[in-house]
């Protein structure tokens, strides 16, 4: 399963509207193809279809490209339509956002231990042949298993509510016609490019703001020694070190979500995003970092755990957020190369 | 206090004897003015001068210059009494090494500690009001000054021995008469740049065969995850990972040594050492991080402690080993631009 627009390639010659009308019945086929493999037929027959993990990520994307195309190019349709969509999607996207999460925290930390506590003599860890190693990865183990259980069942609850009968009822619409608005569907497909400047000039203005002299400079060891003194951290009480952490990645996280919109607003125009897409990986890399550091820290306070548990997993905890200096770092080299000092000029087009 | 060379410039016509000479009985003169300060006169009477760690200090500076010089101009002495008096020096190196090793590892770890539980609104880090932090810093403070006064007094107590006293005779004839053998003794001061040479050499040759690759790129993560397969590391059982990771920088402190050689032989001549005393700061960094990290991880293995504190102590373990990795990566970066690749026609002056 790759990243790759959904979407075919649209005719030099074709209208704005007949662009996004193109891009989002794509989409929404796409939503509708997918949402029955989500779901399941669980507890209907004897050998019905189990709720699919990958119908789940398949539906996943299909939202995400939507609700950035309501985003971006919203001026193009009626705005309370745009506005009700938008919001049933966003409900939609964060309940199928975390099982996904749960599930990368899981691959990543258990990742991280097995690595950190390998004794093979090629390339042994630091934490090799450590009597905590094994007892933090089985406390890592059930902790995430138990809450992307939980998450799955929440889920598969929801996907059978009348809310999501009636988005699904929204999508079968889309996907025969979408509600323009005359005065832009009747423009030039350059009209979309603005818009989409608009979203990139977005992600510029953002990443812009980001501590990134901090980050220019490896092991700054700044991600565990000093945090950012961005306003969003001074609001965290200064002695909770986990809403300080959050609060100090917040600004980050905000920009991957940027970058992924300017990515699928690149993707309607039929311009390529390998440069997103690239960027766009190492802000998730980041978010999985910094999601995993926070897991290990709370699993660390488990009542009851060994102190060689809690040493692990203050060792999993410090390298996570290793991590996320790392990619901070690879951010800060990759975004200054982009060229998106030409994209306020390129809206102009 | 600063570590420039102790020695007046030799003259451009001095001949090979006349600067090793020079160079030694300066630094045996140097040895005997800071021994009684190192010694103190405690005991003796009231009011009288407690044992100075500055004149340890100055005894170790002395000493390593002395034991350095014989080992790279061996050759311009007589070999028995140059192989006895290198043990002497090579044991006292040792003693008075000790103590300060304590001292830089308590600052390290406690100023560590200090900034990774900071609470100030300005920058607080990633411990920030955790509970482990203080209990985690008493814990280090307390076994370190335990270790750090059983080595002081272990140290003056060595300090007045007959084998001290001994060395310090040896010291006074030296400061006297330096026993040259007289073919090197007549030579012009050049001959003395083959051997300097050597030394570089000698440094060049195992800096090579360090995995500078891995360290060349940061945030490979190396230190962490993945040792590096020396020979050294391969000795070592592959589940004691305390064993591994000082197997893993063992080839760096011996660089780190020869280094120091180099820059001692280099002061002899004369030449400027500027370039070495870079390289031997990044390597100082590197053996106090890698000295910290252990400390840190037995300190973790204290009976009844909480797993708040084996937390902390977890993650100041893993930062440690992070600083011992961007040691690495700023040798990586340092050592190919040295001219260390004309060193070797340089001994050919």
């Amino acid at each position: 399963m790759t990243d790759s627009p959904m979407t075919a390639p649209s005719a030099p010659s074709a209208s704005a509207g007949e662009v996004l009308s193109g891009y989002l019945t794509t989409q929404a086929g796409a939503f509708l193809r997918a949402l029955p493999q989500a779901v399941g037929e669980a507890g209907s027959r004897p050998g019905s279809l189990p709720a699919s993990a990958a119908g789940a990520d398949d539906l996943l994307r299909a939202v995400r490209r939507i609700g950035g195309a309501l985003h971006t190019f919203g001026a193009a349709f009626e705005p309370g339509w745009t506005g009700e969509l938008r919001t049933e999607l966003a409900w939609l996207l964060d309940l199928l956002g975390r099982e996904p999460g749960y599930r990368r925290r899981s691959s990543r930390l258990l990742a991280a231990l097995d690595s950190l506590s390998d004794t093979g003599s090629e390339s042994p860890g630091m934490l090799a042949g450590h009597a905590g190693a094994p007892k933090a990865r089985a406390l890592l183990e059930r902790q995430l298993t138990l809450a992307r259980t939980r998450t799955h069942t929440a889920l598969l609850q929801e996907l059978r509510t009348a809310r999501l009968h009636a988005l699904a009822d929204r999508m079968t619409l889309l996907s025969g016609e979408v509600p323009l608005l005359d005065e832009v569907a009747g423009r030039g497909g350059g009209a979309l490019v603005q818009h989409a400047a608009g979203a990139l000039g977005a992600l510029a203005a953002a990443a812009e703001r980001l501590p990134l002299a901090r980050a220019a400079e490896p092991y700054g060891g700044d991600g565990l020694h000093r945090l950012a003194v961005l306003p969003a951290a001074r609001s965290a009480s200064p002695s909770d070190a986990d809403a300080l952490l959050a609060a100090d990645d917040e600004p980050w996280h905000r920009v991957r979500v940027l970058a992924k919109r300017a990515r699928y607003a690149l993707e309607v125009c039929g311009v390529p995003t390998a440069e997103l897409d690239r960027l766009d990986a190492v802000l998730d890399r980041h978010r999985d970092a910094s999601d995993a550091a926070a897991t290990a820290s709370t699993a660390a306070r488990t009542p009851r755990i060994t102190p060689a548990t809690a040493y692990v997993l203050g060792v999993v905890h410090a390298d996570q957020r290793l991590e996320v200096e790392a990619a901070r770092y690879a951010f800060g080299h990759q975004w200054p190369k982009l060229p998106h000092h030409g994209w306020h000029e390129w809206a102009t087009v």
